[in-house]
């Protein structure tokens, strides 16, 4: 018990949180006239970096162009520039040109070191960055950096495209010995969301002194309960990135194993921060109305669950219904049947909203009029028993709604 | 070439237009008051009979009842009874036990063999069979079954549910040697339709001679290039069953292998009816507005093909996008990227309605209002050439629309 670490959050608090760090966010007319766009995130020293990204074959040009400098320097990343309005996806040769253009500026502008700036964009596929617009902003964004809430807000602000609300958070670790470090986060959604990644862009900061192997190891824990665990629409991005950071301000010893009290305190105070960003991607997904927590047991292990809830996530049958609020369990059944995990219909029990509505085949008297009411809520449960081992997961999607095909039907003008 | 046969669609006929067989459809109130619900399909002789079923590991009953009945009996089908309005799944042993009851119903009235009638069930999941008002029903269909174009559309309209229009078709197919048959069928789909199988109730009648082997393997051929290739909403039923039904009154020699002029004969007859009932779904898929035809190209072999083909066909974004008539090619590129097929963005070339708007990793100008005409269309087409073998794939899916969503989200009333 006294290695438990004590995790608190911090109110509006973000990637500015932790020590060292600090972030603001500005328009440049990238795309929407007017609206922030770009965002830049300083080290006030080189951090060690891990990231996870999309598994679609076809990967953004700063995928392209950061893949490989986070292979060649692990520990000596010092800043992030984010534009939102351009993927920069199917860009060819010249879109990674661009990445390096924009890195180049940032380094040159602030003083950095070179190869020491990620780049991460997202927007619209198949359109190239508009450099010399970011370089104007790259300038005004070096003058305005703070460590402030404010900073990070505004940060967390510039990276959205059709999200409506920023997605931030930030949690402050104690440990037993009291020592104590701070993980923030940002994080943009709404569209194009599903595993993995299952974000299109998030950054996790800390000031704990991690090793690049075990920060990397920490950010794969972490996904796959938070980001790896939500679908909007199926649609797996060609963006897709998921960056944690750490510059060692806090003045721990470095954290070299996950094993220890600290590793295991790093884990947790992550996902305390990846958890609720992942969550509130889909909550603000294109269209969405609700926030539906989807939690399988009694599969024959965690990744049946995990695959029997991420196809019922993702069932537009069961989104539409979620949508009209109808307690629509045959379409879960359904569901839960063309998984191509385990199923027993005979052993199966399923709940929605805490309402038992189908056991053991067959299904069950209720009272559809309050089980309407339960489901027409901005938070809803479905719950679902194999009966058949002791694999659980739990899932986050969204409904379906007519505001999802509008944005996503508009012609691009 | 003397042995190619040659196909002759037959205009407005459908499941009765082979000899010896007889049909009908009317309303019993199954579920919608006044709406054909119960449609009778009744050979003169006992037929052979083949049939492929949902993947689903959810059965509706009718496929725990139909499953043994065939394997036991596959040349002793004379019978077809199908209702709409309640699926019969997740309805226990009592909805096994209420398919058993209507059949012996239609042999009794029929005077046929015992176990020589199949059922079939579409609507909700989870309703058990208003058994009384179908076997009143069964007597009506019994004393006005025929074997006119008309009785045939009657049958076709009765098994509806969600569809907008019956589904029918029929050709007669004539071999070098001077001998003929026909090949009928009927099919209902609209929502949950995905391979396999892709459509929720299909049956295909002819008065060729067949033996239970070969028309088995001559129905998964023809399945795998009509209703296996069609996507509504990438939800697999429950219920899914395609039935083939081989009476012999035309004739012919007994067909024993699908090698020879007959046997291939027999293919391209049931290819040339299902293939279009398979489109007729589509195009009848709820929600929809459009027609949506992808063909892939340039994949390692035809079932990579088939992947990627499916993969853009059931994407919500592409989908979206095709209901606003965008040529948003970067939607496709993506689903493209994740369909976990081979993948070259620089050797991919994109057309939308026949142009050309992305190549070899990079976008192409073309003209966006054009191609927004293009694809503002009841019937398009989208291609892409991996550039990578030779492997083919022909899909159909259909839009995304806000009706889509209109009808599914309706709370059940």
């Amino acid at each position: 018990m006294s290695h438990t670490p004590i995790i608190t959050h911090l109110d509006d608090a973000g990637i500015t949180a932790p020590q060292g760090w600090r972030a603001t966010g500005l328009a440049c007319g990238l795309r929407y006239s007017g609206r922030p766009d770009l965002a830049l995130l300083v080290s006030s020293v080189p951090a060690t970096a891990a990231a996870l990204f999309t598994t679609n074959t076809v990967k953004a040009a700063h995928i392209l162009y950061g893949q490989p400098l986070l292979a060649e320097n692990p520990t000596g990343l010092q800043a992030v520039l984010v534009n939102a309005g351009s993927a920069n996806a199917c860009t060819g040769a010249a879109g990674v040109d661009d990445c390096a253009t924009v890195a180049a500026a940032v380094e040159q502008t602030l003083h950095l070191p070179t190869r020491s700036t990620f780049v991460m964009s997202t927007g619209v596929i198949g359109t190239r960055l508009r450099v010399d617009k970011m370089l104007t902003g790259i300038e005004a964004a070096a003058a305005q950096l703070a460590s402030t809430p404010a900073a990070a807000l505004l940060a967390a602000g510039a990276i959205m495209t059709t999200d409506t609300f920023p997605k931030q958070a930030a949690v402050r670790v104690q440990l037993a010995d009291g020592s104590s470090f701070v993980v923030g986060g940002m994080a943009k959604g709404s569209g194009m969301i599903h595993p993995n990644m299952a974000t299109m862009l998030a950054v996790l900061t800390t000031d704990a002194a991690v090793s690049p192997e075990v920060l990397h190891a920490a950010l794969r824990h972490v996904a796959d309960r938070s980001f790896h665990c939500i679908s909007v629409d199926g649609d797996t991005s060609t963006n897709d990135t998921l960056l944690a950071l750490a510059n060692g301000q806090a003045g721990n010893p470095p954290i070299t194993t996950l094993d220890s009290p600290a590793g295991k305190a790093l884990l947790a105070g992550m996902l305390a921060v990846a958890q609720p960003l992942a969550r509130a991607v889909v909550r603000d997904g294109e269209g969405a109305t609700r926030l539906v927590t989807i939690h399988v047991r009694g599969a024959t292990d965690d990744a049946a669950a995990h695959q029997a809830a991420m196809t019922v996530a993702t069932s537009a049958l069961v989104k539409t219904a979620l949508y009209g609020a109808d307690p629509n369990w045959g379409r879960v059944v359904c569901a839960l049947g063309y998984s191509k995990t385990p199923l027993d219909p005979g052993k199966l029990v399923l709940w929605f909203g805490g309402i038992k509505v189908f056991a053991h085949g067959v299904p069950l008297d209720f009272d559809e009029r309050s089980a309407h009411q339960l489901l027409d809520q901005p938070e809803v449960v479905i719950e679902a028993d194999l009966g058949l081992g002791t694999g659980t997961a739990t899932v986050w999607t969204c409904d379906f709604s007519y505001q999802y095909v509008k944005i996503n039907a508009e012609y691009r003008t």
